[in-house]
């Protein structure tokens, strides 16, 4: 189903974003700094949950859905070009490519940056969705990219290098950094499926713990993992001193914490199957991708 | 007029940017960078040609009117931040004022920059406005704001440092680096007061002649102006090479051009007084605030 999903669905996204960048009067440099961090690849996983939830629903895929995904991945690839800066994790490795900084220089990267995130939200407003669902859909991405979600988030990653933080602090640092558009592509996707409040409030309970799991994941990798394998350097987090649940909550406790918030999702994909017609299996095949 | 609108109505505005700020779980350094600018000040010549075009038009100020000054500001605010970065036009003071990376560090300015511009779209999309006329104010904003309009204006400029450009590709970067959002703000205010479409491409073609003259005095002001009235440093188009207006034409013929800008202006005021039940009178003053 996933597999299907990626090989036939997810280039419809990313048709739509190439398509609104080329469209673009941005000059030849700008659009070859977008365009190098929207082609680097990566797995796709806000986009793919988008589609996978309406595919849960049994809803059609249409335009407004690659849209509303296309967006929300623009928002993801701009993240990572601003994270990547000199001024921030200064990173020279992304998806086993340099950086963007690395090839377009600085400015360019910054510039491709907000590019990308401006670029977002006309690309969402541009949709042929009821204007009201259009609305709910732009404010909600906002939200959760913004001060109240991923930049907080961002921020607050920041001021916690070299201290100590408590498990409590590093959940709230991570709910907002990774785990918001993971919960906004559960959401959106519940909106596109006209689903009700109490379901999508269920889809929000679900991003919540795969947005934990996946950076529980994402913290044990880079202990684990090597860099040919994840395509960035590993041992990061340990040379920048950064609080990560490994470092907290030691190897295996981190391990053990990544199973419980994957037995807490799977548990709502339950609920989620006696609330509304639905197929779990989707949701299933979609959780093995945060196992270790 | 304009001083009674900035006086009574321009805090307005403020307060939503503040209240929106103060109420979100950014992190208090991260709060702090991003108030540091808003509060900086400045003339908020955007927000108040959008109160001021509601006024032309004899329309009552509301609260859906302050959200979207509010949000044309804060996507403002983020550009000053972003630009006057080390990166890009390394500036270390703005507005009388250190910089926001002189204060807060490089990492939380590119972060404040993010959020603000994020958050316009948040605030922007939280008015009580029809969801029709929501999506439009939204949409034209992202484009004003993004690869079609000022983000590609910026990379224009900086592509253009260093060398040569003709009087055609200079206007072309300038109607989108600053042009843009002037141009935003009288068409803003066009549909907030729900005027035709005759009326907004009438609003928008002075916007573009307003933003050109803008554009041409700012150059100006650079050769002929000191830090000490314009509260930033001077001369500083001249050190990094930047084509300009002065450079192309001339002090004189930049002068002539600034005349040109604003006689056409003047008479687009004209065709709208023609076209609508509108006070002329508002926009004459405001027109003042772009000669030299």
């Amino acid at each position: 189903m996933l597999q299907e999903l990626s090989a036939k669905e997810l280039p419809k996204v990313e048709k739509e974003i190439t398509d609104f960048l080329n469209t673009s009067s941005a000059n030849d440099e700008l659009k070859k700094s977008m365009l190098y961090s929207v082609e680097a690849g990566g797995k796709r996983i806000r986009p793919l949950i988008v589609l996978a939830t309406m595919r849960a629903f049994k809803k059609e895929l249409s335009a407004p859905v690659y849209q509303t995904a296309g967006a929300l991945e623009m928002i993801h690839t701009y993240s990572l070009i601003h994270d990547d800066l000199p001024a921030m994790d200064d990173d020279d490795l992304r998806r086993g490519k340099p950086t963007n900084h690395k090839i377009y220089g600085e400015a360019l990267a910054i510039l491709a940056g907000d590019g990308l995130l401006t670029g977002a939200f006309q690309l969402i407003s541009e949709t042929t969705l009821a204007p009201a669902e259009n609305v709910l859909l732009i404010q909600l991405l906002a939200k959760a990219a913004g001060i109240g979600g991923m930049v907080a988030g961002q921020a607050g990653d920041m001021a916690a290098e070299k201290q100590q933080v408590s498990l409590e602090q590093l959940k709230t640092i991570h709910r907002g950094k990774t785990g918001s558009l993971l919960t906004y592509a559960f959401v959106a996707g519940g909106i596109l499926a006209q689903q009700t409040e109490y379901v999508i409030e269920l889809l929000e309970k679900l991003g919540n713990h795969i947005g934990l799991a996946f950076q529980i994941r994402d913290d044990l990798l880079d202990v684990v993992g090597t860099t040919e394998e994840l395509g960035k350097q590993v041992g990061q987090d340990q040379k920048s001193e950064k609080s990560t649940y490994p470092g907290l909550l030691g190897l295996e406790g981190a391990k053990q914490a990544l199973t419980t918030e994957l037995a807490q999702a799977e548990k709502t994909v339950q609920q989620l199957a006696e609330a509304t017609e639905f197929q779990p299996e989707v949701f299933e095949e979609l959780l093995t991708l945060f196992k270790l």
